[in-house]
């Protein structure tokens, strides 16, 4: 076989970028991993990803592939005769497929109990996102792994789950354990047998801290103190009118997720204040002028 | 082959749906269509997508299959022998998915051209969405179809957007046709020479008047007067504290797509007025009993 040239574009914290690492790994794929700054974006990530200008992008022989779920079934696809991730049968692809949709989805609506505050919220949060994972764990059943007996992509694309799972146990009061030990067992079990694995998640304690401090910017849990702190994190130093808010303000929304962006929600002499919302839409169609011109916080959401 | 039963759960005006039934038509599978009351969900619907609820569901021999986009390859994969849609390379499997899932999400944007009426928002989200618009349109090129010579996923994924053209020019002042000409040459040529659209795809006018009515009933362009006069599209007659409430809130998020959802911002005597809200997330957590007992609007957004 010709000679491969493999990169990776990817986020250290990132549950999509992990799943793809993953699938790298079970396929034995030697790559070439490229840690991006993104709040100072590489020229080639904006270039193989001009559309939505996210992590992950793999790029196989100078052709880029977006989306964690579409480079998994090409990673699968293309290196076909090493584990075989997606199942063989045709409905059992559209299983996986509609569970690994679902899981997205949980990770998606299970940000609320990292990053607010109010325990309202969290209460109606906490229990639907324990029903979600109860509903995934009967999935599981009494399999060792979601795709049977061997690890696949329901596996690869839960499993970043388990390194943030001291966060959302610390942040959203949450017990994975009492509710749900068949899916902490596969967790282990995935852990402990699967170097795919172990090797590519890290540490709980690192994406606690980093959660912290994304809470700190946020102003949950603390009040927002000197946001240069927060240098190497989400934003930095930020005072109003300064020529690149606009660049900070748009590409911070990637430190969190793809889905995610921010608002602004108050001013003072030398920071901005944010609050972290699903859709960006509303943020896209608030000119940068606004927010830099006005005089008083753009309302609470 | 055994006999095969195929049963399509879906609801006229939907974009996912029409995509799966053109799958189905390029196939040349028979099968039963089921249109759904989605205020009356059919207990079919509710045990065969227990967890989303929603429409478009495919049963095929007893086993349902859910999300149009899985639906789509699971039909591609399931008759593979006929008319294939997804690219045969790795890599143009993973471009088109791409492309389908960017026009998903340049049909959510959207949605903002045909529910609003704020001229401001109409002005940023026109732009988008004819940006958008042009990005697709330079993905076709010169070649007939987006799967080159044949018609495959992106085609069947975007040709339901020409059944809403008219309503997209009328209520978001657009001009595709002059924006993107080529497009339009496209969809044409899809509409004229594939009956598996021109039989699936709904007339415009009929999308127009259903988008007109959806737009009454949130207040936009006329404000909202009986609402029983909607009583066969959307919400009908909710007198405040009808037991039955709490149903028709819910199951109406349907009516419009998978992710929007109706939140209460006020009332009066006899009704509820309602906003659309593109993350059903806020509305789950807002028990109904506040929404009944709540002597004052619960608020904009």
């Amino acid at each position: 076989m010709a000679k491969q040239e493999v990169i990776l574009l990817d986020f250290w914290p990132s549950m999509y970028g992990m799943k793809v690492r993953i699938a790298l790994a079970e396929k034995g794929v030697s790559y070439e991993y490229r840690e991006e700054d993104l709040i100072n974006k590489s020229q080639l990530l904006l270039e193989m990803n001009p559309i939505h200008k996210k992590i992950p992008v793999l790029i196989h022989n100078g052709k880029p592939i977006c989306e964690s779920n579409i480079i998994f079934e090409y990673i699968d696809e293309e290196w076909k005769d090493k584990a075989p991730l997606l199942p063989s049968d045709t409905y059992g692809r559209a299983r996986a497929r509609f569970l690994v949709d679902f899981i997205e989805k949980v990770y998606h609506n299970g940000r609320i109990l990292l990053y607010t505050a109010k325990a309202e919220e969290h209460e109606a949060s906490r229990k639907e996102f324990i029903d979600s994972l109860k509903l995934i764990e009967g999935e599981l059943g009494d399999k060792p792994y979601f795709g049977g007996d061997s690890f696949g992509y329901v596996d690869a694309s839960l499993i970043p789950f388990y390194a943030w799972l001291q966060a959302y146990e610390t942040f959203g009061e949450l017990n994975v354990g009492q509710d749900c030990p068949k899916l902490i067992g596969w967790a282990k079990r995935c852990f402990q047998n699967k170097e795919s694995v172990s090797n590519v998640l890290p540490e709980s304690l690192k994406i606690v801290a980093f959660v912290q401090q994304v809470r700190k910017i946020f102003g949950v849990g603390g009040e927002i103190d000197d946001p240069t702190n927060f240098r190497d994190l989400v934003i930095y130093d930020l005072p109003i009118g300064a020529p690149n808010s606009e660049y900070v303000l748009l590409t911070a929304t990637f430190r969190l997720s793809s889905s995610f962006c921010l608002k602004c929600i108050g001013f003072n002499k030398s920071s901005i204040r944010f609050l972290a919302q699903h859709d960006s839409k509303d943020f896209t169609s608030t000119s940068n002028q606004e927010i830099l011109t006005s005089p008083k916080p753009s309302g609470t959401f």
